[in-house]
C-alpha cells in the first residue's frame, strides 16, 4: 500500500510544514526509531482548533484538532524522511486534550488522530500503543496537542 | 524468580484483559522494548477509583488506583507475551494522577504502581526511570493512568 | 568539544544530585538510550520554583525552572555516567509547565532547558524532539517537571 496513494484516495493533502516554535528539532531518530515533537491542532504553525473540549469545543471538534495534529505529524515526516512509505510501524501515540472539568472522553478525542493514521497504513502498521491524558492548558490554546514515535 | 510463583506468594491475582477504549493496541513491540498504552484504575475496563487525589480521593485511595494501573499492565503483557517471566527490566513509567487544587503528592500516588512491579520483579530488573505528573481530568474520570515502557 | 569544558566557560555548576523521591531509578538505560526520569524545578531535592506560571509566576521565571530541570537531568547522567561526553545525543524532552487558566506559552518555558542543551553540546547533538505540555499540578508545587532521553 502506497501512502502518497492511499492519501489520493482519501483525498487528504499534507499540511503545509509547520514553523519551529521553540528549540527542538521536529523530528530526531534514535536507531530506527522517529520521535516526532508535540504536533497541535494548528495549521502552519498557527493554531486552528483551541479551547477545552467539553465547553468551547465537542468531542467531534476535538477529533478532528487531533486528526491535525496526526497530519502535521505526517508532513514532518515526509519533511524528514522523503519518503513516507519508508515507515514501518506507529509505535505509540500520547495525546493530550484541553479538558473542561468533568470532561472524560479524552481516548475518542484521541481517536481523531489515531484513525487517520489506521486509514493511511492500515491496522498492522498504523496502530500501535497510545495514550489519552486531559490537561488544563495547552500551547497556544490549542485543542490537542500529541507525540508519536514511529519506526522504520 | 518465577513472576507467576510471585503473584502467588504475595496473593495477587491478574485482572481480567481490560477491553479497548479506541483505535490502539494494547502493548506494541518495537525491537526488544514493549510500549503498553495507558493503564487506567479501571477493573474489566470499568472506572473502580475515580475522582481527583487531595479533593475526592486520599492519597492511599491514589495509591490503590496506581497499583490497579499497573495490574492492568500486568495481564496485557501476560496477553501479548504469553510469559510475564520474558520481561528483562521496567525501563519507564509515566503515571498521570488527577489532581485537586494544591495537591502535591504525585510521587507517593505513582509508587503504588512502582511498589507493586518491584514487589514481583525485584530491584534490578523492577524499578525503572519514571515520571509522576498532575492533570485536571483522565478518561472515565479514573484517579490515575499510567503508560509503561518494559524489555524484553 | 568537551562538556566539563564547556560547564566552566558558560560558568555553570552542576547542582548537587537530587535525592530519590519515590520508587525509581533516576536513569534507567535501554540499550544505548538513557531514559532520565522526571526532573523538577528543585535543589537538592526542595522545590526552588514553584507555582503557576500565568498566575505566580513570569514566564522568565519559569524558563529558568525548566533549565534547573535540565540540570537536575545532567546531574543524575553525570553521576549514571561518570563522563558526560559519553552522551552521543538529546533523543528527547517532554515538558510539563504549571500553567494558570490562559497560560498558553509552554513552548517558551520549556526553552529554558533546551537552550542550556544546545549550549552544552551544540546543535547537532543538543536539540532533539520536545513537547511542552500544561498542567495544573506538579509534585511539590514545582513548576516545570521535565523528563529526557538521551542517547550514548
Amino acid at each position: 500500500m502506497d501512502v502518497y496513494k492511499r492519501l489520493e484516495e482519501l483525498e487528504i493533502k499534507l499540511p503545509p510544514l509547520p514553523p519551529l516554535a521553540g528549540i527542538y528539532k521536529p523530528v530526531k531518530q534514535a536507531g530506527n526509531l522517529l520521535y516526532v515533537s508535540g504536533q497541535g491542532s494548528t495549521e502552519s504553525g498557527i493554531p486552528k482548533v483551541t479551547g477545552r473540549v467539553g465547553q468551547e469545543r465537542t468531542v467531534e471538534e476535538g477529533q478532528y484538532a487531533a486528526r491535525l495534529c496526526a497530519l502535521n505529524a505526517l508532513s514532518n515526516l515526509h519533511q524528514f524522511l522523503g519518503d513516507l512509505n519508508r515507515i514501518k510501524s506507529v509505535v505509540k501515540v500520547l495525546a493530550f486534550v484541553a479538558s473542561a472539568e468533568g470532561f472524560h472522553r479524552q481516548p475518542e478525542v484521541a481517536n481523531g488522530a489515531s484513525q487517520l493514521l489506521l486509514d493511511l497504513f492500515g491496522q498492522e502498521r498504523g496502530v500501535g500503543a497510545r495514550s489519552a491524558i486531559g490537561t488544563n492548558e495547552l500551547p497556544g490554546g490549542i485543542t490537542v496537542e500529541a507525540e508519536f514515535i514511529f519506526e522504520i
